[in-house]
Parts: C-alpha cells; structure tokens; sequence
C-alpha cells in the first residue's frame, strides 16, 4: 500500500451559512467576480442574497452570467477576460457543477496565460489561481470538493477536466437550503451522479483507506435517504446527508479518481450535450456488469448496502434505484445513434486514458465499443 | 448539522517512504533541525537514514535529541532557542508522540515570541511557524494527521495542547516499516491510544459525516488487526492497517475533538508521568460504562464491530481486547493513589475544559472524581 493525500479544501457546511459569504470571502480580495448561470441563480432570490453579503462586507462585485451546462473552454477564456478587464481579485461561483467548474477555469486563467487546452493536456502547468468561493445550489458535482473542472472544447468535442491543487475552494459555503429549489428531474440525475462519484473512487484502482472510508459512508448515505428526498418526503436531516455525499463524492475523486462510466460519458455528452447524471444512467449499470469481477468484495459491499446479497447483484441493484427515481434511460432515449459510436470509443482512449486505466477491469477500444453498444 | 471542515495535511504513505525525506523538506527550507528522543532513532538506525537523505538533497542539518516522553514546555523552549541559534529554517520529527509534539511545539516557538503557556491557552495566539516534516515511528498518537502538540508545564503539572493549523505537517511520512521495531508492550499502548482517538472522535458530540466516516473505518482496521500484529503474526497488510488507522486517529481529534477518557489521562500522566496508552487503558472502559447512554447508536456500532451485540456490551468488548493486548490495568498500578483524586479532578476541569464538553454525557467535578475512584 503506498499512497499520497492532500486536499487543502475548507468546508463550512450549514443551512443559512450562505448569509456569512462576505465575511468568508473577505480574507481573500477585494474585489469579487460573482460567476452565475444565465437565470436561475436571479430568479431564486440567492444572486441576491450573495452580491449583498459581499457588499456588507466591503467588497465590491461584477457579475459574470454566461455559463450553460457542459460549459465550454472559450467560456471561460471570456470569463477570464471580463475579470482582468474589471479588476477583480477572487471569484465567487453559485451554481452547479457547470458553473463551478467554469469559475475554476476561469479564475485559474485569470492569473495564467496561454491556451486552456495545454493545460488540461498538461503540456503546461501552473499551480496559481484567483481564490476562489464555491457556492454550489445542485448535490451531485462535488465540485466544491476538488480540483477538477471539466470543460468541453467546441472545437473537437473534447470533453475533459483541468485539474490542480490552485482551483480547490479556499472556501466552499455548502448550503443544504440553496439545493432545495431544485426540480426533481435535476435532483434525480446530480445525486446519481453523486453516487457514480463514490463508487467510482470506491472500485477505482487508486482508491485508498481514507477515501474508502469516506466513499463507502456516502454511498450508504444516498441509499438511506434519496428515495425519500427525490419523492419529497425526505427531512432537512435526510437533505443535509444527500447534500453531504454529493460533497463526499466531489472529495473522493480529487484522490481516487473516476473509472470508466464517467470516462465512457464524457464523449457522449460532449457530443450531443446530454444532461451529466443522465448519461450516467445509461452507462452506470452495463458497465458494473462487466467490472464487477475486478474486484468482487467492493461491489459486494456495495450491492449489500443497496439491499443486494453478492456482487453479481450491483448492477440490478443500481437498475431498481435508478427506476424508483425515474431516471433509468438508454443512450438512444438522450439522442446518440449507432453511428456516434465508433467517434465515442475513440475519444474515449483520447480523453479518459486516467479513467480507464482506474477501472477494476481495463477495457480496449473494443470491448468500450461493445459496451456502448449495449448502453444504446 | 452545521460544521467546518479544514485540514491541509499532506500524507505521504508507505513502506520505505523515509528513504525520500531530503525530497520531500526540500521544497521547505535549506536547514533542517532534527528532533529525536535520546537514543533509539540512533539505535535503529533511521536518524542515519533521514540525515543522509536530508545532506544527499542539500540540506544542512542540525540535531535536538533532548527529547522525553510527555514532553515539556521547557524542553520546546530549550529547542526552539536551538533552532534559532542553529539557523534552522525546517524542522524534522522522528519519532512517537511525544517527540512529534514537542518538534511541532520547538516549530512554533522559533516564530513566535513570548511565553508557550500563553498560546496554549489561548491568551495569545499566531499561526506562523517553521515548517514541519514529520516522520512517525510508533502507530499511536497520530500527531502526524493533526496540529495538536501536547505539553506539560513542569512548573504546574499542566497537561495540555498547542492547536492550530500552522503546526500542521507540510509532509508527514507514515512509514510502516519505521514502526515494526516497536517493543510489544509499547504497540499496545499507543495502538490503544490510537483506537481511543478513533473510538473518542466518533461519539464525541462535535464529531460530524467527515470523522465519522474516518473513524469507523479506522474502529474497523484496529478491531481486525491488531490482535494478530500484537501476537507477531501480523502480515505486512495488517501493520499498513494499524498504521493507518493511527493515522486517521489523529486526523479525526483535530476537528471532532477526544473527549473524558483522554481529557482525565491528562491530569494522571501529567502528575505521575505514567505512559499515556496505560492510563487510558485503566480509563476507557470505566468512561464507556458512565457515558454510552449519551450515544447508544454509536457505541452500539463500535460494540459490534468487537463483536458485541449492543452499546452496554462496548465496555466489556474493549476489556477483552485490554486482556488480548495485555494492558488491562487500574490507575493504582501506575502509581495513582487515592489522594491524587481530589487534584486530579481539579486539574481535570481546568485541562481538559473542551474534552468534557465533547463528552456524549458530561460529568461535573463530583462525577469525576468518582471515575477516577472506580477506575483505581
């Protein structure tokens, strides 16, 4: 056993800590780029909320609103671009998983110069950023709990993260009331997601003991209490433990990494744009048929805790949950046809090279073909 | 649940790691002070070891080996003068516990000017310090996962912790095989430390998902191997275990806090120097009788995991574990008579204020002292 863990990231969990953003934020600048979405974050009243805790504070704001889902690098090039332009010294996302993410990339390209692509292709680094404050109003990303950001370039379809210690939050606010807004559809596919997150870095090949610890525990706390919270009986308690995995999970990946679901889902949704957790759904059950046998005592304790007796139930297991939250779908119901998927296997190898070389079983471009093939 | 969560410590684990120290200070400074115990880092042959690969990656070294268990503030004091005088611009632990905490303290004190009992007690405060590498050789205290450095003030007796983030490690390097020469008798003692960390942080009433995630996994690890590694059949898997599950002791105190067994160990090591590991055993389950009721979920859990069926079976678990690991034993063993309860009561509602806060049921002075009578 030989590993590395380091994740500097500062988590102040709490219904209504979205009210102390200024004081949070104040240590770190002056003045706070403010990253949203084109409306929701308006429309809820939280933009508000955030801008006026800022300004209470002494700091001033200008708002950058031109993030959408699957957010792609030249967004955040312009992100980076309006804040030079404006003066602002540290950057506060509300949002989920796109907009945090675009808000990592550009306060890391505020501070670096070049083109994003080398360094999420590592042909340059750098281990500077504007400080940022993650704000995030959807549990599934766990954004706020790594240094990851994932971008599509609209050049190639390339769908795939930026990743480095300078974009994890200097303080991530996770507010458990800025998620209760959202509709069930999205509630269904981010917490899948989160749930993808924790047991990918619980079967990934680089998982270790403290992320084990921590991935089994969140796995266990979306089982318990999703149904209810998706068929909106759940507590504040059963809401506060889904938002808590969904950060677990963000956490998990910044060491252990993702495996293939998330390495085959990237290629579909940077090319036809899919809804993330959709994808994930698709995906998720064929490909814990075939890895199950890679490692059959964590698939165990998963299908255990999903109510299942062997690893051999996982699958089944995830195929029942995704149903009692109406989330189950094929790639062909999200729009990807045969033909897409000779592109997908390729950009597959291309993009997630980490994530298929973290899965209990290595598949070739072939074998992820076939399993495409069956997601379809 | 409101809670914050923050602690940038960087792990660096596995068999032969300590062979990579001058590596891994570099980044932090050019003079490295050394702090060791009087003899056994030289016996075995590791303060060789780390020196040569601080001198082989260019640093300069200077060694502190005046260290003692339940290190005093006099010594930090004496080491922390040292270090200046020395020009030291790093500092490298090698060592258990006490050796870590008293370097941690030796660190802050070549930054900080003024009286140590000041900071410990919150009178004044900084979070500067020379930057710290920390090499553990017994898997016990976990000083390596935390910003605690425990001290006594020879002066009163005063048993209690340095705490902030600045004496965090920059490196700490868990090194399995820095431990395998432990005397059996001092493995039990410190992986029972290790065990109450863990045992302490989960039914503490700060504790919070994030601990509780770390610590009864690490409850898990110590429940299946210890006995066997105690015993001399433990493979090398089993040591990591034990290894790491002192580690992740340490990690989860620094922010779910120990609670009563640890905060009335205090005032008996401090006023008879008795080995910490023994006078938690003769503490525990005495403290787990009085409080499990405070928390029958949790200690339930841990009772079952050492193959209870309840949370009034947790006491007597621990005991048969206490027996397997022969350190079963009362405080009148270990010097402690009845005439130092009444001091030891005292001094224990002055040390360990925020211990028996955490405590699932929280005693007064009176109930205490009747604890220390029982475990006699």
């Amino acid at each position: 056993m030989e590993f590395n863990y380091f994740l500097p990231v500062n988590i102040v969990f709490g219904s209504g800590k979205v009210l102390e953003t200024g004081e949070l934020t104040k240590p770190y600048g002056k003045k706070a780029l403010i990253v949203t979405g084109r409306s929701s974050a308006k429309k809820s009243g939280l933009y508000d909320k955030v801008n006026d805790s800022l300004k209470a504070a002494g700091l001033e704001t200008a708002l950058f609103d031109k993030v959408s889902q699957n957010p792609l690098t030249t967004t955040a090039q312009e992100g980076a671009d309006f804040a030079k332009a404006n003066g602002c010294d540290v950057v506060v996302a509300i949002g989920g998983g796109s907009i945090m993410d675009c808000a990592k990339a550009i306060a890391f390209l505020s501070k670096n110069e070049g083109d994003i692509n080398d360094y999420i292709y590592n042909r340059l680094t750098s281990d500077d950023a504007l400080p940022l404050i993650l704000i995030p109003t959807t549990c599934g990303t766990g954004s706020e709990g790594n240094g990851f950001a994932v971008l599509t370039n609209p050049d190639n379809g390339d769908k795939k993260s930026l990743r480095c210690n300078a974009i994890v939050a200097k303080v991530s606010i996770v507010d458990p009331e800025c998620m209760m807004t959202m509709p069930k559809k999205v509630l269904a596919s981010v917490t899948f997601d989160a749930l993808c997150h924790n047991i990918e870095a619980y079967t990934s090949k680089i998982a270790q003991p403290l992320t084990d610890a921590m991935s089994i525990y969140a796995i266990e706390l979306i089982a318990n209490n999703l149904v209810s919270v998706y068929n909106g009986t759940g507590s504040k308690k059963e809401w506060e433990n889904i938002t808590m995995a969904s950060t677990i999970g963000g956490m998990v990946i910044n060491t252990a990494g993702v495996t293939i679901a998330h390495g085959m889902e990237h290629p579909a949704s940077g090319l036809k744009d899919i809804v993330h957790g959709q994808g994930l759904a698709a995906l998720t059950p064929i490909v814990i048929e075939a890895s199950y046998k890679g490692n059959e005592e964590k698939f165990a304790k998963i299908a255990k805790i999903f109510g299942g007796e062997s690893a051999a139930d996982c699958a089944d297991k995830i195929r029942e949950l995704l149903k009692s939250i109406d989330l189950e779908c094929k790639l062909s119901d999200l729009g990807i046809a045969a033909e897409d998927i000779s592109w997908m296997a390729e950009n597959c190898m291309k993009v997630s090279a980490a994530s298929i070389a973290n899965n209990p079983v290595v598949f070739t471009q072939e074998e992820i073909a076939e399993l495409y093939r069956k997601a379809l």
